[in-house]
């Protein structure tokens, strides 16, 4: 990688808007793609993003904008994906630009849910990108708050160490604070696990469970996550670090986390279908709970994983929050 | 221990009452000691406790109720302890009654000030009560939640198992589930610890940190009390285990907490003389500041335990905390 690397952001949404800002800290000029042109438009005319993140102002001479994915990620040495999971294989569908030693940086929280790999996977099975050159930025972070320029720390995995540092030196800032990681299937795992537990979270709540099962909740859902990703990779880590704890927490206690009102929607009798019509987003947690659980499944050695059972078993078996819920009360300790 | 001893709780305040309420779902008489008259002849007459939980309703011929607390204790094979910290030394002043033979469990979350000891240390070592006779109730657990009946699990720790079922058992009901645990020392540590990161946490909040920020604070609280209660006593635990991290998850998400709103005063620029006289109860987390930093200070081998000493530094030694936590967020990660 060379020393002044070029970067680029595939994704209008809040989480891409908090990106770009960051970057724009530290970068003289910022690639960014989107799909809407009338977004686009907007961003160079009015210097804000008129649907995600208003607030954040942007000088369009330091963005390198495009609608064409192509011509972004040509541009880049630094490719960072950050649209939902559920939107990246229509994203990747159009590419015709090489991703031939870039480094491929994944900032989707979540599970594809056509293959139903982590998005990192993705990438090193379908485009060969090796490991060394495909990395993951995780949370504790609301994009919000970086559009408020509040303290907010993230973790950057990757195989290599270097290209770690590297994205973590161009996000960092005042309110940025980056750590790095080797642990990249632990980290993109954790972040996946973490909005089943917030739908679980929401489904409690809107069955009237209060705060002193939410505690026991997310306690049970770290140990869960625990178990999980030492099935997925066995590796010294520790669980309680910010970008596994730390990010279960953030959106497991966040009321404005999109996969805990959905749960709540869920937990208060809406059908899935009537809950997801509800709602403009879709909530990633709905993907990660099928593909998590059929993962698991699929191992020789399966961890126990008693929340996300309960949560698949509402959502894509039809059982009864009450009853389902019921019986995993009896499991959790 | 006979099959069926009989209780007692010493304490008026609003755990004290959530524990007479569950006790009273399982044995025909439960003792309940507290200082106030004029509470006790309200509960009496008025089947209510007047200032704390007062929607819970006893039936009055279902208690043994004294302001005399020998007289409670003399009845009760099993003695619960449900009284600040602040407050232990004097109603323990007034004890002519024995103790020998009686089970002693401390509700009591925090260090005695006098002593610096934890609770269960001081029966120990003042009253002669051999450890298989000294337990803990630990939470995650709001005392108002335990009067909506919504369901809460609790941790009954006690170095003998038998006896600390024996608590589990007539605690338990459709609403309040029990687990036990043999780490009376971890447990307690977790509880009083815990005081001190809800004031953490309030002071971030005063001073304009989001939800981000708490997070990563909650989850580098959580591997400071691994390496606090370590050092206190090496033995193998979960530290995510509810009686640890969903203890801490309660108090330092609850916006009840008395430890947050006096962080919160703090963090907004009250003194903390100031901020002690605006609240009309005294924020345990103060005094286990002092105490958990004196007793870790006083070890050959000390716990690294930056949250604690920031917080201590703000209470104890009047320093800026907007200082303070600005250093503070350089050792977090």
């Amino acid at each position: 990688m060379m020393s002044k690397p070029t970067f680029g952001v595939i994704g209008g949404g809040s989480w891409a808007t908090a990106i770009v800002k960051m970057l724009c800290e530290n970068l003289e000029t910022v690639g960014w793609y989107m799909r809407s042109n009338y977004a686009l438009e907007h961003i160079k005319r009015e210097e804000h993003n008129p649907s995600y993140l208003s607030s954040v102002e942007f000088k369009p001479e330091q963005l390198k904008l495009s609608n064409d994915i192509n011509e972004i990620v040509a541009y880049a040495d630094v490719v960072i994906f950050a649209v939902p999971s559920a939107f990246i294989g229509g994203e990747l569908a159009k590419l015709t630009a090489s991703l031939e030693n870039k480094l491929i940086i994944s900032a989707i929280k979540g599970i594809m849910p056509e293959s139903g790999k982590l998005v990192g996977d993705h990438f090193h099975n379908v485009y060969n990108i090796p490991f060394e050159n495909i990395g993951v930025i995780a949370g504790p972070c609301h994009a919000e708050e970086v559009a408020l320029e509040r303290l907010s720390y993230l973790t950057i995995a990757c195989a290599d160490k270097e290209n770690a540092r590297l994205v973590a030196k161009n996000l960092s800032s005042d309110y940025i604070k980056c750590t790095t990681s080797d642990d990249i299937i632990g980290i993109e795992y954790a972040a996946t696990l973490k909005n089943i537990y917030a739908i679980a979270a929401g489904i409690a709540h809107g069955l009237g469970y209060g705060d002193n099962f939410q505690a026991l909740l997310m306690s049970n859902a770290i140990r869960e996550i625990k178990r999980y990703v030492k099935r997925a990779h066995k590796m010294k880590r520790d669980i309680n670090g910010s970008a596994y704890l730390g990010d279960l927490l953030v959106t497991g206690y966040s009321v404005f986390s999109r996969n805990r009102m959905f749960g709540n929607m869920i937990g208060k009798g809406y059908t899935v279908k009537s809950a997801q019509m509800e709602m403009s987003m879709i909530a990633e947690g709905y993907y990660a709970a099928k593909s998590a659980l059929e993962l698991n499944e699929s191992r020789e050695k399966q961890a126990k994983i008693p929340i996300i059972e309960a949560v698949h078993c509402i959502l894509y078996k039809g059982k009864d929050p009450k009853k389902v819920f019921k019986k995993l009360t009896e499991k959790l300790n």
